[in-house]
């Protein structure tokens, strides 16, 4: 029985070529593909500039002797391999699950080549089983809660070990049960209208290329023409 | 020689009615619409619960005896008065030169009746002359910067006594001069998706009365049936 997550990430790394430079997913299945490009940097000798969407990243890449940057020196990012909480079969993606929502954005965005990472239960026809996770601002965050509550979802505000989890830029997160999410960019632009909302997790049209694991060993590589 | 800010704030006083959940705003024509609330208050014994979109008009108020209350308590406001930067033929706002965007619209957003006091240089054909306030997450905010710049605009990172200005939510904002607005509610709708935006002084489609103050004495009562 194969790692579906393992020969994803390590597949996503072969698409890394010297000279590049490259974004570093957060997650199971980033792990894996961190672990492959800091063995092609020993082996091969790549010459990379990377940059992480997690601290937990960074410090592995730096373990593996990855160089990092941060974004004063990083303007454009030729590839990123990140994973996803869901993909649906237009590409579009949640993301965050982790908290670190706003980040991977911001990375997402800056990257040309970006490539997802998930095993096979992760691809779905719809998204919206994972509950979207929305990062808010605490000043007020009960009327950003009441105008997402209004479009129909269930909404819990994250906990972390019985506390109120605080993200990185010091908002909270809730997570919304949207159960089924038939257009995702026009929720992603709905959302983003509520003031209080700094982040959701909806990322649409961002991904150019899929890479699906399965237990069988066979690996799906989807590229995004749309 | 009338001051048009004190008889548009002064006018707008008079919508409200004994009993209300107000919202007062902030700024030099805000200033004249609560002193004139409460005279009211004192006078004829109003009562009403106000919540306020600076800690200045809160202090204020209180100073008047009005009666504030916060977000926990106040789900709904009846009426609010507040100024604006500009004003175009549609209704639509910038707002935000103070710094306060973010707690103004929050406030907008929860207002059944949204009342915009200005004196007539700040009713314009289409906006944009005044520069548009954009309130960033200081994580990555060069990556901003660089997304809203390809937008179009001349951008500024407010300061304040030479050093860079924070706003209450621990954001920068970055000015945004975009000389002339075709589109505004498109502009917010992209402003909105880019990571790392938390809010924007756009006001779309929120105004219900525009009250414009002459230097004649004249006051303009415009009401939007949009």
């Amino acid at each position: 029985m194969n790692n579906p997550k393992k020969i994803a990430g390590e597949k996503a790394a072969s698409f890394i070529k010297d000279g590049m430079t490259v974004g570093l997913g957060t997650g199971s299945t980033a792990f894996f593909a961190i672990h492959k490009i800091g063995a092609r940097v020993k082996e091969e000798g790549l010459k990379l500039k990377c940059i992480a969407t997690s601290i937990e990243s960074e410090n592995l890449a730096k373990e593996l002797n990855i160089p990092i940057f941060g974004f004063e020196e990083i303007k454009e990012i030729d590839i990123t391999i990140d994973g996803a909480d869901e993909v649906d079969k237009n590409f579009n993606l949640i993301k965050g699950g982790g908290g670190a929502l706003l980040r991977e954005k911001i990375i997402a965005y800056i990257t040309k080549h970006y490539i997802i990472i998930v095993d096979e239960t992760k691809h779905v026809e719809s998204l919206g089983k994972f509950h979207l996770p929305v990062e808010v601002v605490q000043f007020g965050w009960q009327r950003t809660f009441d105008h997402l509550q209004n479009l129909g979802c269930e909404i819990k505000l994250r906990e972390k070990n019985k506390e109120v989890f605080i993200t990185d830029n010091g908002n909270y997160i809730l997570d919304c049960n949207f159960k089924k999410i038939e257009n995702p960019e026009s929720l992603q632009t709905t959302i983003h209208n509520i003031p209080g909302v700094v982040e959701c997790g909806l990322f649409i049209n961002r991904t150019n290329t899929l890479i699906i694991g399965k237990p069988s060993g066979e690996i799906e590589v989807l590229e995004n023409k749309g």
